[in-house]
C-alpha cells in the first residue's frame, strides 16, 4: 500500500511546523502556498521601515525541504477544496488529490467590511504590503520635500502626517520604528523639512494599547511611544478615509496621505463557505483534535481555525499555530495522545531601540532594555535559516551602532510576465 | 551676487561624479533623478540571478550628500527642458530654473524599433527590470515543476528554455550567472526536473562574443560558457518573438517563455528632439568641452552624449561617463584646462565563479581566476558606501563558500499609492 498523501495548504508558521514534523515519516506531503517563501511576519514592520530586506525575513520553501524527499512543494493559489472528491483545486493546473488535508491558510487584514477604508488604507500583513508601505513612506518624504520647496504648507501637512490604526503589537512596533526612521533621516537628509512637522498618530479604539497584555505594559508602551514623538490616541476610531484625509469618531478631520491599518485580521481561506462551520470570528470550527467538524480527514490550524480552550478562542498568533501544526502532524502519524492543548509561553512586543514589553503568564512582566534583549534573542531564534539569522543580526547591529536604516530605496518590480493572462503553452 | 545654480539631471555614474566634485564649491546644485537611489548597474545581473539584494547595489542619493549643504536632491521625472527660459520641467510640481545644466540622463534598452520584440522581451537595464527578471526566472522554475508533475513536456520545454540576446558583457555575465543558479537549485530543490532539460541560449549577431575586447577573450568567454552549459549561438539574430517562442534568423523556432534582451542600449533623454543636434546613435552632439552644440550653459555627458575622440564615439560605459562628470564640474568651476580627454583604463567582464576576462589597452589581457579576482576587487572598490561593500562582500563570500544564491524569493511591491492619479492635495 502506498504511503498516504497529505496536502498542507499554507506555509506560514502552522503549515511549516506541520510539514517539518512530517519530514522522513512514512507519508507523502505536498505543501501548497501562493508564495515560494515562508514569511517571518513578526518582522514585517522592519521591512516597511527600511531596516531589513525582504529576503531577510522570507525564506525559500524549497530550500527548507531540499533534503526531504517526502516533502514536495507546489507554488499555487488554491481556489477551492472539493471535500467529497478529496481534491484541492488550484488556479494554474490540475487539482491536487489528498488522503488527508491540513488547512493552514492564515489570515488577512480585517477592514470589518468597510470597502472605502480598505481602499484608502495600506496593510502590513504580507511582503507585498510591507514593500508598498516602505515605498509609500519614502515617497511621502520626497513629495513633502518638494512641497516644502514651493511653500505649499497644506500639501506638506498631508505628506508628513502618518495615521496608524490599531494599538496591538503591530501598530505599536510599526509606529515606534517609524519614529526612529524619521528621527534618523529628517534632520540629516531632508534639510528643508523641520522634524516638528512630522505627525505620527497611533489610533486605538479601546482605552489602552496592547490590550492582550497586562494594563501596566500597555501604559508603558504608550508613555514610551509618546516620549519618542508618537501621538497615542485612545478610545477613538477612524470612521472614514479618503485620498488626503481621515475622519475620526469624534469628528476631527486629519489631513493625511497615509492610513495604515493594523486594527485586526480575519481568517483567509479558500474553502467554500457552506462546506464548513465557522465561528463568530469566521474561523473554521474544529474539534478538540483539530479536525474540521464533519470532515474526518481534514484538519484546520492557526489563524484559519477556531480552537477554543476554557471557552475562549485561541488568539491569532504564531505560537498556537506552530503548536497546532506539530499536533496535527502527530495526529496524521497516529501518535497524538489526547486532545490539543495550547501551552502559552507569553507574548512580547518591541517599541523601538532598547524598549520592549514581554509578558509570561500573569506573573512575569519585562519592560525596557531587558524586554528588548529578550525580544531580540527570541526573534533571532525563531527566524529560519543560518543565513537569514546572520543577515538580520548584522542589520540590527549596524542599526544599533549607526542608527542607520539602510534600505531606503523606492523600488518595485515591473509587472509579471508569467501570469495566466499570457497565452497558455 | 548669489552662487550660480547648477542643475544635474540624472544620478548615474556621470551625474554622481559631477555632483561629488561640486560638493563644497561656490555653486548651488540641484540633482534630479526619477529614482531616489544611485544604481550600481554593473551588478544588476546579480540581482536578477538571486545573489544580491536590490539595496546592495542601490544607494540612497540623499545619504551620499547628507553632509553637503550645497547639493540638494529632487526625486522627479524630467519631462522637458526649456533652453530659452533655462528651466527643467518635471512631472510633479513646478519647473526648476538653472544657470548651468548638466544632462546625464543615461540610456535605456534598445530594441531597434521592433515593438513586438520590446513587448515580448525582458530588459536588464534598471532595478525594476532586474527584479522582474528574478521573479520571472524563479516563476518559470515553479511552472516547470508543475508541468513536469503533469507530464506536459511541451510546456516544460518552454518554461525551461532561456534565450538571451546580445553577446556583450551583460549577456555573458547574465548567462554565466544563470547557469550557476540552475546548477545550484535544480538538482537540490526541483527533484522532478532533470537538469539536462534546461536550455540557456546566448545569441549574438556578430561572429564573436565580447566584440569590444580582443578576439581571444571573446573565444575564452564562449568556451567557458559552453563548458558551463550555455549554448553560444553566433552570427544569428532573433527576428520575431511571441509569448511562447522566438524565431531565429536561420528559421529555427525556439519554444521559450523567456527572452532577455541585452543587445544594446540607446540614449534616453527628455530633451525636445529638435532643440539639440544628435549623432547617428541618437546621442546629443557636444563640443570638445562637452557643451551641447548651440547651448552655451548646457553640458551633456555619459551615454546621453556623443563624445568623439580620434573619429570614434566613446562607448556607453561608466568610465567615460565618470570622467566626463568630473571634467564638467571643473568646467563649471572654471578650472578646466583644454578639451575633455578620455583615459581608457580597460574593460572587464565576469563569466562566473573563478572566470572573467579583463583587457587594458592592447597589451594586457587577463582571463580565468586572475581576471576574476581583478573583477571582484575593482567592482567592490567602485561600489558606493561602506555598508553596501560589506553586504556585497558578505554575499560573494557566502556564495563562494556555499554556492548559495539566497535571494530566491518571488516578490513584488503592491501598487503605488502616491502616484499623480490620486487627487492632488
Amino acid at each position: 500500500m502506498p504511503n498516504k498523501h497529505v496536502v498542507i495548504v499554507g506555509c506560514g508558521f502552522g503549515g511549516l511546523e506541520c510539514a517539518k514534523k512530517l519530514e522522513g515519516a512514512p507519508v507523502e506531503v505536498t505543501l501548497v502556498d501562493r508564495h515560494n517563501y515562508h514569511l517571518f511576519t513578526p518582522l514585517l514592520y522592519q521591512v516597511a521601515t527600511a531596516l531589513l530586506n525582504p529576503s531577510d525575513i522570507a525564506y525559500p520553501i524549497r530550500k527548507i525541504f531540499r533534503d526531504s524527499p517526502n516533502i514536495r512543494f507546489r507554488q499555487a493559489e488554491v481556489t477551492a477544496v472539493d471535500f467529497d472528491a478529496h481534491v484541492v483545486h488550484v488556479a494554474n493546473g490540475p487539482g491536487i488529490p489528498y488522503d488527508e488535508l491540513v488547512l493552514a491558510t492564515g489570515s488577512t487584514t480585517n477592514y470589518f467590511g468597510n470597502e472605502a477604508l480598505a481602499d484608502a488604507a495600506l496593510g502590513l500583513k504580507n511582503l507585498e504590503e510591507a514593500l508598498q508601505l516602505r515605498n509609500h513612506i519614502l515617497t511621502c518624504l520626497e513629495r513633502a520635500s518638494a512641497a516644502a520647496a514651493t511653500g505649499d504648507t497644506e500639501a506638506l501637512a498631508g505628506w508628513l502626517t502618518f495615521v496608524v490604526v490599531g494599538g496591538g503589537p503591530t501598530g505599536v512596533e510599526f509606529t515606534g520604528a517609524l519614529a526612529e526612521l524619521f528621527h534618523l533621516v529628517l534632520v540629516s537628509e531632508y534639510h528643508n523639512i523641520a522634524p516638528g512637522r512630522v505627525r505620527i498618530m497611533l489610533i486605538e479604539g479601546s482605552s489602552s494599547l496592547l490590550s492582550a497584555f497586562d494594563d501596566r505594559l500597555g501604559d508603558y508602551a504608550a508613555r514610551t511611544l509618546e516620549a519618542r514623538g508618537v501621538e497615542v490616541v485612545l478610545s477613538k476610531l477612524v470612521t472614514e478615509a479618503g485620498d488626503d484625509h481621515v475622519l475620526l469618531s469624534d469628528g476631527e478631520v486629519v489631513r493625511t496621505r497615509t492610513l495604515v491599518w493594523s486594527a485586526g485580521v480575519r481568517p483567509e481561506d479558500p474553502v467554500a463557505a457552506d462546506a464548513v462551520l465557522r465561528s463568530r470570528s469566521d474561523r473554521i470550527e474544529v474539534g478538540p483534535d483539530l479536525r474540521v467538524a464533519g470532515h474526518e480527514v481534514v484538519y484546520a490550524i492557526g489563524d484559519a481555525a477556531s480552537v477554543t480552550e476554557d471557552g475562549r478562542e485561541l488568539p491569532m498568533l504564531s505560537p498556537p499555530a506552530m503548536q497546532a501544526g506539530r499536533y496535527v502532524a502527530s495526529a496524521i502519524l497516529g501518535d497524538a495522545t489526547g486532545p490539543f492543548r495550547y501551552r502559552d509561553k507569553g507574548t512580547m512586543a518591541t517599541i523601538g531601540r532598547a524598549a520592549a514589553v514581554a509578558q509570561v503568564g500573569t506573573r512575569i512582566r519585562l519592560t525596557g532594555w531587558l524586554g528588548w534583549v529578550a525580544w531580540l534573542v527570541l526573534h533571532l531564534y525563531y527566524l529560519i535559516g543560518f543565513h537569514n539569522r546572520l543577515q538580520v543580526l548584522a542589520a540590527w547591529g549596524w542599526n544599533y551602532l549607526h542608527g542607520d536604516r539602510p534600505i531606503r530605496i523606492i523600488t518595485r518590480a515591473k509587472g509579471d510576465r508569467t501570469s495566466s493572462s499570457r497565452s497558455a503553452a
